[in-house]
């Protein structure tokens, strides 16, 4: 490893393919972005990065060390197959060493929110900290823990699945199927919807939330509502409330559980409203436990969408570095 | 380190001091108990303890390796200094260099729900067990986690405090000053208040309650509800399920949250209703994320009062056998 060391990182979700060039200082050099054509399969999506990576070979003048993927799904922690990626509608692809063989390369797979973590953790707001808590609140809520200076993996590789802690006891019903999830009630998706029923049940007080879907109730998304809170809706600012008082349950109690010394709040719902880091912070020091909250910083995500792509390739030059032994926690 | 190694373990609570001598395999060959005289000061206590270890090692024969002390509070990572003990009323008090320099021991001193997790994870129902969570309830609610093999410490040496997620947005009050607490619904403590409220407010419906504590309201005890309700009354079978649901809704918090192999419940109130670990496990099934409950066990604890004592002194031999050189997980 030298200081032009570098790795790919790719963020692999539904809709497209992120590739990124990125060195061990964290730094994104290279990005390209294609639509993901789910329907090809995982062999078309694997040639995709196979050429992305050649490219980006070319005019880096040097070979990566690696390759890093989050995708969205659940992976085997040892051998970095998707063993279910509801998007890709992929079930049981053993991308890591399918894609290996390809690149040529030692890859790592690993989901594709844990890897937004290990970007935040390596190189973005949780840089030099053994002990944090990544939420990244968007159109779902997941997140990532570090604790003693180890990423959190689970029994199954599943850990940091925080949009699925209880908040409100039958509470709203998940897409999990559970009910009260703090997705429920604080995601893109919950606002939205929350939003939508108000209006149907009572479309004067939603006039500002319809006008701004172009009439369309259906059209109303978390993005209308943050728009109407700030032209003074009341409605919409009601719902944002709810869903922020949520957050600040859900945020309390990973607080309490965890003890981190900082977390990280990221995601398309907290860079639209930004404001609710300061209003987070003010939540939990009001109800965390004493102990808990005297180390606590709360602070916004700093790679915003890049944290994905940046976490990978961080991961990836992490294995090198490390021999390419195999490493529990991805 | 051989096989007759032993050390001594301590359980300090508001009330009594439980010192015990474990050997490597974690049996429990020896136990004291003495009542803590709280206002007699840590000099006192210290003295106790001292006093204790010197007749075990009599009995025993051979000198222990160390000392392990589980003390209900706050305790400093590095120093094992307790921070604040508030039923010992001990404030920065530098209790494992103090009773170190008594003894010519080692000594560790950690929280006492850390140190029965310790017990449970080396030498009960998590033994062997890489990733797991235990909860204990009883008069309140603690527990401990265990991740990718390390006992997870927090920033500030508080993590596990799992009796203060939130569970219900705006709940009942908590001891700790926050709402909704998996505490505040489901321990000791919020069983017998939920009780006595609900006698208090329908004295009729409460006839058998206010029976088994012979008339007195602010007498009824979990321990008096648990016994109602396998008589058949209706309130207390009531209540105790209003605190099984409060306690299911907790568990699949964690199991989503940290993605344990095993869930162990301890604690009084599960003593005293083992009922309730099949129906958290039958709870947590029916509710957790599929790829999260798919390797889970839901379990009892192992080691019922020993749990302190036992892990408090594996803790001890553990430090020992790694050369005593400071152990950040404690």
């Amino acid at each position: 490893m030298t200081e032009a060391s570098w790795a790919v990182g790719v963020d692999l979700g539904g809709t497209k393919v992120e590739v990124g060039g990125v060195d061990a200082r964290g730094r994104l050099l290279k990005r390209m972005r294609r639509p993901t054509e789910v329907k090809s399969g995982p062999a078309a999506i694997e040639a995709e990065i196979v050429d992305a990576v050649g490219e980006m070979e070319e005019s880096m003048g040097s070979p990566p060390v690696g390759a890093g993927v989050g995708v969205a799904g659940q992976i085997e922690a040892d051998t970095g197959a998707v063993r279910f990626a509801p998007n890709l509608d992929w079930h049981d692809v053993p991308f890591q060493a399918d894609l290996s063989r390809a690149l040529g390369l030692p890859v790592v797979v690993t989901n594709d929110v844990r890897a937004a973590a290990w970007g935040e953790w390596l190189h973005g707001a949780g840089r030099g900290c053994d002990d944090l808590v990544c939420v990244f609140v968007g159109t779902g809520i997941g997140g990532g823990i570090v604790s003693g200076g180890q990423m959190l993996s689970g029994c199954s590789n599943t850990a940091g699945e925080l949009g699925h802690i209880t908040v409100v006891l039958d509470g709203p019903l998940c897409h999990c199927g559970n009910r009260g999830c703090l997705e429920a009630l604080a995601s893109g998706w919950a606002i939205a919807q929350q939003a939508q029923e108000a209006v149907a049940a009572k479309p004067d007080g939603g006039a500002m939330l319809l006008k701004l879907a172009d009439g369309q109730q259906k059209a109303i998304t978390a993005e209308i509502v943050a728009q109407a809170a700030k032209d003074g809706d009341v409605l919409a600012q009601r719902l944002l409330d709810e869903a922020l008082q949520a957050l600040i349950a859900g945020a309390v109690s990973l607080v309490n559980a965890f003890n981190p010394c900082r977390l990280i709040l990221g995601g398309g719902v907290i860079e639209g409203l930004p404001a609710w880091v300061d209003q987070v912070d003010r939540g939990v020091r009001q109800r965390a436990l004493a102990a808990a909250r005297a180390p606590l910083q709360v602070v916004s995500a700093a790679l915003h969408g890049d944290a994905g792509v940046v976490g990978a390739a961080a991961l990836s030059l992490r294995r090198a570095t490390e021999g390419g032994r195999p490493v529990a926690q991805s």
